[in-house]
């Protein structure tokens, strides 16, 4: 008898015998999520000016990574902290990412903002927050456009299929779902990386499943052991956070790669990768 | 040393030092939160027709409940599940309330809702599930009206405090904390109900605190110890489920009183708040 | 349909149908758990000196404690930290006990060292970290003495009534139950102290629950409301941490109450428990 | 400022800057871990039979694995569940280890037995439920034989190493840390298991660490990925539940491989150990 088998399985769409093929999510610069090439999502927490972002953009663009991330609404324990440059930040990440040939997706908060972020990015994140913000997830669901869906902070699988199933039912079939860790006992890490929740999604589910050993672990030295563990472990791409500064950062500079360290890290991916029949993508030209 | 002195308080406005007494919680109907007497808050998870409510309202109010919950539109897991009534059912629970001399409470789920619900209710409820929907807080913060705000899934207790900030920051001073139950590995008991939250945000805080042990154990039969040993804490209030008839309920069924659940509940709760010097509210006359 | 109804209940002899009445455990000096007295276990976490346990056992006796606890073996995280004085702090125990009418719980942590302890002791206390120890469940199991059983530092209500089973299996039916707190992600208190583990105890089985609310919170002014909180909740006891001076204990001091910290804490405890229908001990004379 | 500095790292002996190299842990038939060449342990949960633990022997012997794993005294929630079949079952691992040229690895439950299991094993494994029994600890950390330490259900990293530390004390050197898994609030898998613990601890420790994918899931479709996100995160070895038919077993069926899934697990792990530097260890002719 199979622990699995004993769930709840409330998700209808999001079941993997859903449909006949597993989901593959496309973007318009080609980059996709659930195919032989392992997805690169990288950039800073927060885009912080036009300089950070193309040149965080152009780094790694190079080692080939082709979507990048970055903040323009940020959701912040404290009202006091760095909120994100909004619409600005929109228009920053969205340049970046045309120059370098990157796709864009970035975190949308509130179901006003739905239509202004489509409007610059390919695709949109609902936060680990905000994934059961059923409104958010309504007014996405509707936006015609790719989701990243993040895992809650302590969100069940059951919980979080269901999540998807909202913008599945809403019309959406291009959703991408995030493991970024989930809450534990021990602070030593950020968030416990819950890697496993990956075999398990892809075997109850058709969606391709990312890992963001950024946020998984809150500590930079423990991101590349992570980022290969999770390819080790069958994600469909990865989602780091890269700084050209990170002492500096304006949110998450411990959890946040140099170049220098980005460009380790995507050798190593790469490799393990291969023996599993993958790959990182090629890189631009820039 | 003290561990709580350990803690990081990075709110200002929601230290306890930050104003000369406690924050009182005053509604239009008298109910109060913060003072001798313990706030009742009763009523069924979802309001389903006129005569539920009503019939509720009468029953509660009767035996003191001076506060009327009912969800209208309701936070579900599943898309496929029972969404609520939405503006309907405002209308309904401001009648019955109005009928049996009670405050409604009701919980908002979107900020273009919060004007909508603001016209039928006393107070707006930020549910678990919202509790760093930050769009959310912002919007309720400028509403102008008292705000219960629920402890989120797996919110500390400086998170749930940073979250009261967001709403005081926008100048909303009418602020009740609610626990509510936490995410633990032991799922005999639908949540993990922290008591300690009450005696420890008082220490903290200047905010009035409630229990719900509805939520909070997720099981009939443990709700009148849990709420008897709230109020023993020091909680200034309980947040009760209670419908005509469990078995048939739309929603939380298992978890709700019946009427007459309640009735004995109110005398034990009285009992044990007059030991320790409060009490329940006087009935209205019925 | 009941979540409680859902659990495995592997247990036999320690369900509640398992037996015509309620288990009461009743202690040589008349101390007894599971009646309308409400049992009062105190005393400090490690014996460190004669002087210490006797003027304990004096200040916590005259105010109605008719247990003595108290360290001898300790169980502690670091092997560098203060372990206990073992064999010398069992007779320094018993004679502080016998001054002032007292009975005596102290943990054993080695099978080896049960026939020990039990020569010394009243009850035999197993440690929250021991809870799944079988090797010293067996043994205490048929040591002929009453037992305190803690919880584990995340064992679940079910793996808790399966360690009574090994005692009860082994022919041992004098049992307490000790909540003492779970493990969870906020660290500002110590462990979360599960209050509803009370309630839900005496619906599963017949044996007697108490509460730990100096380990339950780690913080000395948080035991006074949780203590209260588990009078409330239907404990058939209470464990409190008591030392002659707080900030010199060789161990949990900042848990620990003053004598006059815990005289006030009686008052409040007979008051709500009067309330319900129980009482603290009368006190001895002294 | 990171993360990882904050800890109190209690621990001395542990720390990784207390040895000028990396422990590597050697047993007599050569099978090493902490070296190039990735441990494999497997067998069965419980040895239940001469023809059981020679056929899995000569099974997993055949496809690389080192260590011969099967329990003897066996750690059950339930009294009435399988206890192990003791003493017979160390002769039967020893008989079926020494006939396919494998070590053998095996938990000791009582203080009392290491003499005994010493005799038998060349590794003894303190198991998840026994991490902070220190009389065990320190009867183990004197038996003069390499040792398997597991991580407790809810054990932090820093509790970890302390463990760690009560056997470097006793004077054993000869430590490998394992991870199983930890409780969490979802019952999809059997634990969470945290891959980024082998990082971690190989950044604060000059342990070995190797990790348990049978445990860590629960679930036999998990545990191969799992296995090859361990291996890319920097495993030492792997501990793999086998059975000659999982659905008859004994005891944890739902987790153990077959022979045949345990054969293209081992193709798959030395293909990613060899992308990183590292191999799986060759057959021994059998």
């Amino acid at each position: 008898m199979d622990r699995l088998t004993a769930l709840p399985h409330a998700y209808k769409l999001a079941r993997r015998d859903a449909r006949s093929t597993r989901t593959v999510v496309q973007l318009p610069n080609g980059a996709g999520f659930g195919g032989d090439v392992v997805a690169i999502c990288a950039g800073p927490c927060s885009v912080e000016s036009r300089e950070q972002i193309e040149a965080t953009a152009q780094a790694v663009a190079r080692r080939g990574a082709n979507v990048l991330r970055g903040g323009a609404f940020k959701p912040r324990t404290s009202p006091y902290a760095f909120q994100g440059m909004g619409r600005d930040a929109l228009k920053l990440l969205r340049d970046a990412a045309d120059r370098f040939g990157m796709a864009v997706v970035t975190e949308v908060l509130d179901p006003r903002d739905v239509e202004l972020v489509a409007k610059y990015a390919d695709m949109l994140q609902i936060g680990a927050r905000n994934m059961q913000n059923f409104s958010l997830l309504r007014e996405v669901g509707e936006a015609g456009k790719p989701v990243l869906l993040k895992r809650g902070l302590s969100a069940t699988i059951e919980e979080w299929l269901m999540a998807a199933e909202y913008l599945l039912v809403a019309g959406n079939n291009e959703i991408v779902l995030c493991e970024r860790g989930v809450r534990s006992f021990d602070n030593a890490t950020r968030n416990l990386l819950d890697i496993a929740a990956v075999p398990l999604l892809k075997s109850l589910s058709h969606l391709p499943v990312i890992v963001d050993p950024s946020h998984g672990t809150g500590v930079a030295k423990l991101v590349a052991p992570m980022a290969l563990a999770a390819v080790a472990a069958g994600a469909d791409g990865l989602l780091i956070e890269v700084h050209p500064d990170p002492p500096t950062a304006a949110s998450d500079g411990p959890q946040s790669l140099t170049f220098e360290q980005f460009d380790a890290l995507m050798g190593q991916v790469d490799t393990v990768a291969r023996a599993l029949g993958r790959r990182v993508p090629a890189a631009v030209a820039a």
